[in-house]
C-alpha cells in the first residue's frame, strides 16, 4: 500500500547541495499541513543540515545511501548504481510502495533512466515522457510534454503523450477538459511530419475523452495561453523549451543594459522596479518548478538543477498535489477509455 | 549575364501592400547609390504608388503581372501560375539574368517552390535551405538555417547547410572564418538524433573550409552570440525561430502590462523610455529582415510579411550586399572544396 503522505526527497542531487534541498522540503512541510519525508543521502551531512530545521526531524526519516549521481554522470553508468545512490534509493521507495513519490534535482538522464529501469512503464504506455509547466499570458500554466525523453517520436507516442498530458493538467492546474494542441511548424493540416499529421487525425477522433483537441500550434504561441497541453516529441520540446528560457534571459539582459545605458534610464528603472519584480516573478523558473515523468508506475519529479529553496519547495508541494489526487489513476484510465474506444 | 545593380522586387506580395513595398524599395534607393529594379505586378498600381516616389521612376522599370498569389495559397496551386503572378515573374527575371535577386514579401512556402521549381538546386546541392539573420547578444547578428523548407533532414543535408550559411555569414557579417554549431538538445557528443552525429564527425573532419565547428548548441543559447551560424533540419529550426520571436513578444508583452501595474510605474517606463526603445530597436525585426534561400542557382530574398518600409529596404540592401559580394561563388567554391576532399 503506497504511502500517501509521504516523499522521498534524493537529499543530495542538485547544484545547489544538501542545504538547499533541506531547506526546500522545511518550507514545503511548513506549507503543507501533515507531508512526511523519507530523506535519501549521506546520514551524516543529512543530520548535520537538519539542525538548522527542527520543524522538518520529526516529519522525517533518514535513509542512508553512500553513493551519489553527479551531473557528470551517462545514464548508461547511473543505472548501475542504482541501489546505492541517493536517486536510486528514492526511486527504489517509491516502487516498493513506501512513498507516493520521488524528488530530485540531480541529473535529468540518468533520473529518467533509472526511474524507467525501477518502475517500468504503464500498460498502455509504449514510452515514458517527461512534462513541465511554462508561464503563460493565461488565467494558466502551460503543459508540455515530451522535453527530452525520446529524440525521435511517432504517432501513437504522441497520442499517448496528449492523453497524459491532459491527465495531467486536470490534475495540476484543475482543468475539465484541458485544450490539447500538437507542436507543428504551421496551423494548416497538412503541414509537418506524417507522424504529427496521424497523431491529429487520432486525436480529432478521440472527442469521448476529457480533453478538447484544438489542433496544431506554433512556436511563436508557445507562452500565450491558447491551449492547456502542448504535445511534441523529445527533440523539438527540447529545442522550443530551452528557446523559450533563453529568450527569456536574452531580454532581460538586454533590458539590464538598456536600463544601465543613462542616469536617466537608471533612475526610471528605480521608480518602476515593482513593476521589474513582477515581471521577474512571472519568469523565475523556481515558481514553475517541478517536471514529471509521466507513465511509469509511479511518480518521479525533476526539480531544477539550479532551483532555490523556493523552488524546492514548490516541486515537493506539486508532487504532493499529484499524488493526492491521484493523478496515476486518471492517467490509466483515460488511456483505458481511449484504446477501448479504438479497439 | 547577370546585371547585379538590378533587384526584381514583387511589388504585390506582403500584408502590408503595394505602398509599403515601393515606399521601402524609394528608401532603398536614398540608401544605396545606383541602385535599379524591376518592379513586378499591377500595373496600374505600381504607376499609381510611383506618383509619391518620384527618385525611384527613373531607376524602374515596371513588368506587369496581371495574377498574385495570396497568402492562402498552397505551393502546389501556386507553381502552375508562376508566369503569371508578380512572385513568379520576379523569379523568373533572375533565371534570365535580367536581375541579380528577386525579394518579395509575400507566401514563404510559395516563394520557396516556385523557387526551387525555376531555379533549380546547384550542383553539390540535394535541398535549398532558407536561412535568416537572428538579434544576438555579440557583436554581430546569428545566421540560423533551416527554417522550415526541409522538415526531415539527413547527415548529409546539414553539412551542405553548414558549408553554405557559413558562405552565408562570410558575406552577409564580413567575418573570416565563421563560428557554426549544429543545433541539439545536449552538447556531448553522444546527444541527438543519428543525422546530426553524423553532421557532426563529418564538419569536425572539414579543417580546410573557411569556418570554425564548434560543436553542438542548445536551445537556451541561440541568441548569446556563442557562435555565428546555427544549422538545424527545417522542422526544429521553425520551431526554435518562432519560439524566440514568441517569448520576446511574451516578455515584452508582461513587461507592459508590468510597467501598466500602478502609477509609480508607469512614471518609471517613462522616465525610461529611452532605453525601453533601445531595446524595442534591438529586437524590431525590420532591423534583421531578409531571409534567404540558400542553394539554388539564383538569389531569392523573404522579406517579413509584416515589414515596414525601413524592413522593406533592410532586405533589399541585404540582397544588393548578398549579389555585389557574390554569394553564390563563394557557396560553389566551399562546396568544391568540400567535396574534393571528402572524395
Amino acid at each position: 500500500m503506497t504511502n500517501l503522505s509521504r516523499i522521498a526527497v534524493d537529499a543530495m542531487g542538485g547544484d545547489e547541495g544538501v542545504a538547499v534541498m533541506l531547506a526546500g522540503v522545511a518550507a514545503a512541510r511548513r506549507r503543507f499541513e501533515g507531508m512526511q519525508f523519507y530523506l535519501v543521502g549521506d546520514e551524516a551531512r543529512i543530520r548535520e543540515g537538519l539542525k538548522s530545521h527542527p520543524n522538518l526531524t520529526a516529519a522525517s526519516e533518514i535513509v542512508h545511501a553512500p553513493d551519489v549521481i553527479s551531473a557528470d554522470d551517462k545514464p548508461s553508468q547511473a543505472i548501475r548504481r542504482a541501489k546505492t545512490t541517493s536517486m536510486g534509493i528514492a526511486i527504489d521507495l517509491v516502487k516498493q510502495g513506501k512513498a507516493g513519490a520521488a524528488i530530485s534535482s540531480g541529473n535529468t538522464g540518468a533520473l529518467m533512466a533509472m526511474a524507467k529501469l525501477s518502475l517500468r512503464t504503464m500498460p498502455g504506455i509504449d514510452r515514458p515522457a517527461l512534462a513541465a509547466l511554462m508561464p503563460s499570458l493565461g488565467d494558466n500554466d502551460t503543459v508540455m510534454l515530451d522535453l527530452g525523453a525520446n529524440t525521435e517520436c511517432d504517432a501513437r507516442n504522441l497520442v499517448q503523450f496528449a492523453v497524459m498530458g491532459a491527465a495531467y493538467a486536470r490534475t495540476a492546474l484543475d482543468l475539465e477538459s484541458p485544450r490539447v494542441a500538437l507542436l507543428n511548424i504551421g496551423t494548416e493540416e497538412l503541414k509537418g511530419t506524417e507522424s504529427i499529421r496521424d497523431a491529429a487525425t487520432a486525436l480529432r477522433a478521440a472527442t469521448h475523452l476529457p480533453l478538447t483537441f484544438t489542433g496544431f500550434i506554433e512556436g511563436n504561441r508557445l507562452s500565450r495561453g491558447d491551449v492547456d497541453v502542448i504535445v511534441c516529441d523529445g527533440f523539438s520540446g527540447n529545442i522550443a523549451l530551452k528557446s523559450v528560457e533563453g529568450t527569456a534571459r536574452f531580454v532581460a539582459d538586454l533590458l539590464r543594459r538598456a536600463f544601465q545605458s543613462s542616469i536617466r534610464s537608471k533612475i526610471g528603472f528605480l521608480i518602476s522596479r515593482p513593476a521589474t519584480e513582477l515581471l521577474k516573478h512571472h519568469l523565475d523558473p523556481n515558481n514553475h518548478n517541478g517536471a514529471v515523468f509521466l507513465g511509469l508506475n509511479g511518480l518521479v519529479v525533476k526539480s531544477h538543477g539550479g532551483a532555490n529553496e523556493v523552488g524546492v519547495a514548490t516541486a515537493i508541494g506539486f508532487a504532493a498535489k499529484l499524488v493526492r489526487e491521484d493523478l496515476m489513476r486518471r492517467i490509466a484510465e483515460d488511456l483505458g477509455n481511449f484504446e477501448a474506444k479504438a479497439a
